[in-house]
């Protein structure tokens, strides 16, 4: 398959929701598939929170695969021998889009100064990207977690932008417990004294902070069953319990590795900036406060997916879009897919899945 | 209602299920009620994670009222009227009793120098105060959460000592989600450099990292209804998001007060201490494997109460326990009883558990 990774830098500055703008904007992203003559055959793929372009193919940091290689490629359910596959880094992210770690107009690195950004600012910046390429109505777009956030943020705000709405184990507002597990994080970051108020580019990152907020955040990612199935109480490369503060259990070592490899690729900052987006998220507020609303333009075809084990987004808030979709008079279809992983299913393999996404994105 | 507190030290070391024994061990602890002539009315009340042995009375460092002050007192459920209600401030805890801060034989506080303890060498630290107290069967054990352990401990190692065990909100073993929520608070302290391999008494405790653990234990102590129910979305002091770190969100103060306050009474080794008992908690595997064996050798009644939205010790485990006690042939009630609040409903206003508590203890 054809592979590109290319960064552009938007021509316009970018208004934010915040107010003001962000400029010089630059997107990192990968394709994956050509563009047909008609430019008809594009899919915009959104990553999560802590994910970046690197779909379908190796990350330049760690070598491991991209992270969704088993969904997208040559006749995988997103077949990259039928579409041209689009997938941004997002504003405020660490992977080469601009974020509070890249170099301001004063030419230091933004750190806090960075503006706080939202859901529909990072869409914002896709929309932008996608006009550089001259790329006016996608075929779908497409996201898991925070990037059905994103596809649902597109739907709403730039509805003549696509034709098909893909957002699997997602949810169209942050609940409390969400932002609790946000500020958590956040707030072991910034207990870390070498977060500095952001200062740390040049010198030592926060990474004692950054680990703990990764393993609170990863907890999330994957359901008790999960948990239990995985690891139980099994002791890791030990007989019997070493009566101290090593990692005795296996899900301990297992979360340590999660946090600490996860420094080796991400930004403290950035993961204060997206976690902050994804709490403010609100569809419906943004809408006048009725969510069905926010759907009232579009022509686009939906579908929902949830996981049954999932509690980060349970299928209640899957469910809670569908009902506004269908206020709206939206087409959508929505599917419930029992998978004992959690949260984590839709990167996991899921056959179930893939029959779900090949279907939808050939309708 | 009569009250006292004392502080009584064990006339022999105490041996440890770690290996070695622990002297000299000190066990603060209160007293509710008076004690009746044949010395059959005393109720052995266990606390959980965070409490200590203020039940019923003014806490001597916050002012607040004693941790179950609803539930224990004169015509209470557990009614000092009648009641000797004995409550001792666990071992490796920090409000009286032998901790990692305590003094060690050389002088020094133990820090990390204290021996990791079990849920059983808590209990055996109870055992030798009751002997000490002249206290040879209590009418009751009694005990949420973490006390429901001890509770469940002293029946099935010390079976011939209580005559009822009322365990509420509890598990007979700490499941891998349990130990990742633990481990998440032990990393979070540990990356504090304040924490400084626990050597910290006279100079600054690792305030920042133990707040951190205990946000997160909140969450877990919280159902996600009732984190929705009490704040929401709901902003803090403000009208609209300030697009910045502060706390915009009502759970976001929340939690940064929870954390924050619970430095004031809390020492961070203790806390490493106890959660590691806890997690360390297998009953089944004291007893060959099997929970049944735990209670074969028990003549005491048993109730079980678990909270159907607690998602830290779900319901499933406090079935798990009456299975085993069925299979024992031990006579025990069970209840789950509805309440929004989560874990935490054992501590609330839930007139549904007084009733189960009084009656169960008045038979």
């Amino acid at each position: 398959m054809s592979i590109s990774t290319q960064t552009l830098t938007l021509p316009d500055p970018l208004p934010l929701d915040g107010g003001g703008e962000l400029a010089p904007v630059e997107i990192a992203y990968q394709t994956y598939g050509e563009l047909d003559r008609d430019g008809s055959n594009a899919i915009l793929l959104c990553h999560a929170l802590t994910g970046d372009q690197h779909v379908a193919s190796p990350h330049p940091v760690t070598g491991k695969p991209g992270w969704w290689e088993r969904m997208v490629g040559p006749g995988r359910p997103i077949d990259t021998d039928r579409f041209h596959v689009i997938c941004p880094n997002v504003i405020g992210s660490c992977m080469g889009s601009t974020g509070p770690a890249s170099e301001s107009p004063d030419g230091e690195p933004y750190a806090m100064r960075f503006p706080v950004i939202t859901i529909r600012d990072m869409v914002r910046a896709h929309i932008g990207l996608l006009d550089a390429l001259g790329i006016g109505r996608l075929h779908a777009v497409v996201g898991g977690s925070m990037g059905g956030m994103q596809a649902l943020s597109l739907a709403a705000n730039w509805p003549e932008r696509t034709g098909h709405v893909l957002a699997i184990a997602t949810t169209s507002r942050h609940s409390a417990q969400n932002i609790a597990f946000h500020e958590l994080g956040r707030q072991a970051i910034m207990a870390d004294p070498r977060w500095n108020q952001g200062d740390y580019y040049g010198g030592h990152s926060p990474d004692s902070g950054l680990a703990v907020a990764r393993m609170a955040a990863h907890i999330t990612y994957l359901s008790e069953e999960a948990l239990t199935a995985k690891f139980g109480r099994n002791l890791q490369d030990r007989e019997v319990k070493t009566f101290g503060f090593d990692a005795d259990f296996q899900v301990e070592s297992y979360l340590r590795y999660q946090g600490s490899g996860f420094t080796q690729r991400f930004d403290a900052n950035s993961y204060l900036y997206i976690t902050r987006a994804m709490d403010y998220f609100d569809l419906a507020e943004e809408h006048g406060g009725v969510l069905a609303n926010a759907f009232r333009d579009t022509s686009a075809r939906f579908c929902l997916v949830s996981f049954d084990s999932d509690w980060l987004y349970p299928t209640g808030e899957s469910r809670h879009v569908v009902h506004a979709l269908n206020a709206a008079g939206a087409p959508v279809s929505f599917v419930e897919l029992g998978a004992p992983h959690g949260h984590d299913s839709f990167l996991l393999d899921i056959p179930a899945l893939d029959r779900v996404v090949r279907g939808f994105l050939d309708g």
